[in-house]
């Protein structure tokens, strides 16, 4: 849609969207701002500002969330609305990822009020800490710790430098001894929506400015060990040998042909790392390992293919004579988003005129965290070739707007409705 | 033959293999002693002793080579007779590869000057420097610049630390900017004996401690890189990935069912490293670098398995939208030993009733350069299971002993021989 068609302000977004990509700025266009850093302690205090324009009240919770709040006169009370995303970034970050998320927030909440409207329930924007988790190492901290989900020892996990990140909690404003009582009490969150870039080509493939998401699917992570046996590469002749590469070069091109095969479906399947020993070129490969991630929104066609891709280990090793052992690191189930929220949000944006196509969300999201305590719901914005956690990351600054005004839209919607009517629906 | 009718000394030997087994020593029975490392100088250093030892003049040439001389009163000028080997040793290697070429020349020497021979030409043994190739990529550096092959660029390979092969030389005693002067002049070097272990299982099948190299077959040694574009492994479908590491997966399957099913014939294929970019478990890996490594006695076979090795990286960059670059790093046609010299060993091993079949040698070998400027031969001694180039890497006392009498006894007829006499053979 136009711009003068949207109630929101785009002049306003892109000049913060600015103003915060100078916080640890890099190169022209990168942003190194690491969670609870001093400098992400700048973008999170000039947001709270932002918030305050915006007519909320503002507060850092004990998890180091900067939570913006407006009242409901007319239910004090009742669960919040919430709307989130991130500000801190990855080391070698762009200027959208998470950003776009809070600031889009904050926008929709200021065009809200400054239209003179009052919600029928509390509306709350929130930064939550550390979604990324490339510091310490596990992300999602602080939407984990909003929902109850952190883990044993998670503030005993050290940055580079050895730092806890109890330490860095502690020293960017939260309280971690305190942690608990940022968890909020069941029922308490009413639904959350979160407005992100899509982190990947397939908007710009479709020719949308905006996508509207299914789901979060689910990632089995998988590490691969094979043992061969090194040998001369120009004296062992070939049926004697034990080539642990040609054993994982097997498995790869048999994984990839299985998940291609499920061409139309949103499965993705991909070996980001292969180490191999000794790595000489006249040496044939003793180990190697390499690791797996498989991400599908529907479990039982992963698990077949999981199951596919354990066959195809055994068949390379015992066609390469070689032993193995397979560890799974992490197995997440997928994260469904909320029909009548993605109801709400259809609706929306056929009155826009926007194309909305849908799809599901590979990479996770603080919405992955609060799908665990409330009905989520998610909108994507349309990335340029694809490209995230990287300087060239961008997007069009009217895509971002339809999806600031798609967002401040859904909002209003829901904030304006009788709360009975939505939840029978 | 029993130990006792030997000339040379074992004990000697085989203590001086256990002494160069300490520097780099890794687990019981490895080695880990690369070229012109400190190790390396170190290893290079004990041996000069010992050649001093054995009656000769120590000098460590331009390009690293370690060369000992027995000179010649009778004809000081006379084409040299020349034994040798390498020191280096592969990444995760054992204690007899080149070692025992070395050590073994030199205890023919000193078995030599101990019985009071003195040689009608000047004899040398070298410890050529960098024969394995593993550290900057490309081997037989010592041999080669001995002889003249060196290429352009040599000097600027760098080693996974960045540090140049130039810089390396210079820390190890070279002299990088005057390496043409390691050359020898043409006719300098009369001929040329190498012993080795086999690095494979033939002599072991056969039942003999040594065996005779009719002549070493071609490498081929290829690098290719693959470049694609790097993606959040959860947010790029698979249809619209240009995955490196799948399109190398595909080559190496393939390259591996092509050599195969060549059975019965001596060509190998191997590819022995792999490396990508950027390396992380959820991102779609944007380049891949591995080598390959092809050997066959059989140019025509070679050429007719390269020819479809490139085809394969074609259609695999094809399927995976890739693009490519394949570099030659090496190519080598087969070189065949001297028959006059193979002639003169297999009269020797005939005098110590030693069974010596022939067999021709898929590792290549410092001989391989010295080829191609003077006449040379090869003996082989017996690896147990065929193993090299792995710790447990073994060839039995009585077997290198065998190998150093051999060698010794050859020598002694070379050096004492009519020169006018043998080149008429």
């Amino acid at each position: 849609m136009s711009a003068s068609d949207r109630a929101i302000n785009m002049d306003r977004v892109m000049k913060r969207i600015e103003r915060l990509a100078e916080i640890g700025k890099i190169s022209d266009t990168g942003v190194n701002r690491q969670a609870m850093t001093p400098l992400d302690r700048q973008a999170v205090e000039l947001a709270g500002e932002w918030m305050k324009e915006a007519g909320m009240s503002v507060r850092l919770d004990e998890a180091g969330n900067l939570i913006g709040r407006l009242n409901s006169a007319a239910a004090p009370d009742a669960p919040v609305l919430m709307l989130g995303s991130h500000l801190d970034t990855q080391p070698y970050a762009g200027r959208f990822d998470g950003i776009i998320g809070v600031l889009g927030a904050i926008e929709a909440v200021q065009a809200f009020t400054d239209r003179g409207f009052r919600p029928l329930q509390p509306i709350e924007v929130v930064a939550f800490t550390d979604e990324e988790g490339c510091r310490f190492n596990k992300g999602l901290f602080g939407s984990r710790a909003m929902t109850g989900r952190l883990e044993q020892g998670e503030l005993d996990r050290t940055d580079a430098d050895g730092i806890t990140r109890r330490e860095a909690l502690a020293g960017f404003g939260g309280d971690p001894n305190r942690l608990q009582e940022a968890e909020y009490a069941k029922g308490a969150i009413d639904c959350y929506l979160e407005l992100h870039i899509e982190q990947g080509p397939v908007l710009e493939s479709l020719g949308a400015s905006c996508g509207l998401v299914t789901g979060i699917s689910g990632p089995l992570w998988l590490t691969v060990d094979l043992y061969g046996f090194a040998g001369h590469a120009g004296s062992v002749p070939m049926a004697m040998r034990r080539d642990a590469l040609a054993g994982a070069a097997q498995v790869i091109t048999g994984f990839q042909a299985m998940v291609r095969a499920e061409a139309g479906t949103p499965v993705v399947g991909t070996v980001g790392t292969l180490q191999l020993f000794p790595g000489s070129r006249n040496i044939i490969p003793e180990r190697v390992q390499f690791t797996v991630d498989l991400r599908d929104l529907d479990m039982e066609r992963r698990d077949r293919l999981e199951e596919g891709l354990r066959k195809l280990v055994d068949d390379a090793a015992a066609d390469n004579k070689l032993s193995y052992f397979i560890r799974e690191d992490t197995n997440s189930p997928p994260r469904f988003c909320d029909e009548s929220l993605m109801n709400a949000i259809r609706g929306e944006a056929l009155s826009m005129g926007l194309k909305l196509p849908e799809l599901m969300s590979g990479p996770f999201h603080d919405a992955l965290a609060l799908s665990y305590v409330c009905p989520y719901a998610m909108i994507f914005v349309r990335s340029k070739d694809g490209i995230s956690h990287n300087p060239m990351e961008f997007s069009l600054e009217d895509d971002i707007g339809d999806g600031v005004e798609l967002l401040y839209r859904t909002m209003k919607s829901l904030a304006l409705a009788n709360k009975g009517e939505r939840s029978g629906g």
